[in-house]
């Protein structure tokens, strides 16, 4: 545990109802940290779902420099059974939320628009 | 043309600021029909962009079902000069939103979701 980066992914969970956790994760799919805040009400595997995603992100960040949409600064994806709110750190590094509703989502994107500029500086 | 599929295209363009353009696309990237609104500002090449971006939805959709997420209900990638956001209509067809700035993407995702269910049903 790393506690410049688990206080964060803490902070965010805490605030934001219906979070299931956050995870700093490399764009390879090796978590840096991670915070589970609650399990999941299904049967739903948030990390391995991640590690997935953590591939596609890599090919959605080159498509959108490719087609001149400039740098990918955050995706989400909202399944039925789960929201995953992500944004790049860097160009190795990206912070993850999964929460069990879209609700909250909007409050979520917003707590991580304000923890990735100092995590990023101490991954940098 | 086919106005079942185009008047709801213009419709959400209309409704929300900052709409480039919206399409009724399929997940093999060919459009059914697409509603331009507006230019980019850059040399975003918006239609090619959704092309790529249907590839990955497919990979996401799989993802998503694989994890026991359940299903994709909604899709939406932020980079600097683009936002688009992306509803699956049923296995065939998606809807997607492209605009100029994140700021009423909230607004965008409501439309998309009020507008899927009569486009669904008319491709159906």
């Amino acid at each position: 545990m790393i506690d410049e980066i688990h206080k964060p992914l803490k902070a965010i969970c805490d605030a934001v109802p219906g979070a299931l956790g956050a995870t700093v994760m490399g764009f390879d799919g090796v978590p840096v940290d991670s915070y589970e805040h609650r399990e999941p009400d299904g049967e739903t595997d948030v990390g391995a779902l991640l590690i997935e995603y953590s591939n596609l992100l890599g090919q959605v960040k080159n498509s959108a420099q490719m087609f001149a949409a400039g740098d990918l600064e955050e995706f989400s994806i909202r399944s039925e059974n789960l929201t995953a709110v992500i944004r790049p750190l860097n160009e190795e590094f990206f912070l993850a939320l999964a929460l069990c509703s879209p609700l909250h989502a909007g409050k979520g994107r917003y707590l991580l628009r304000l923890h990735a500029p100092p995590l990023a500086e101490f991954l940098g």
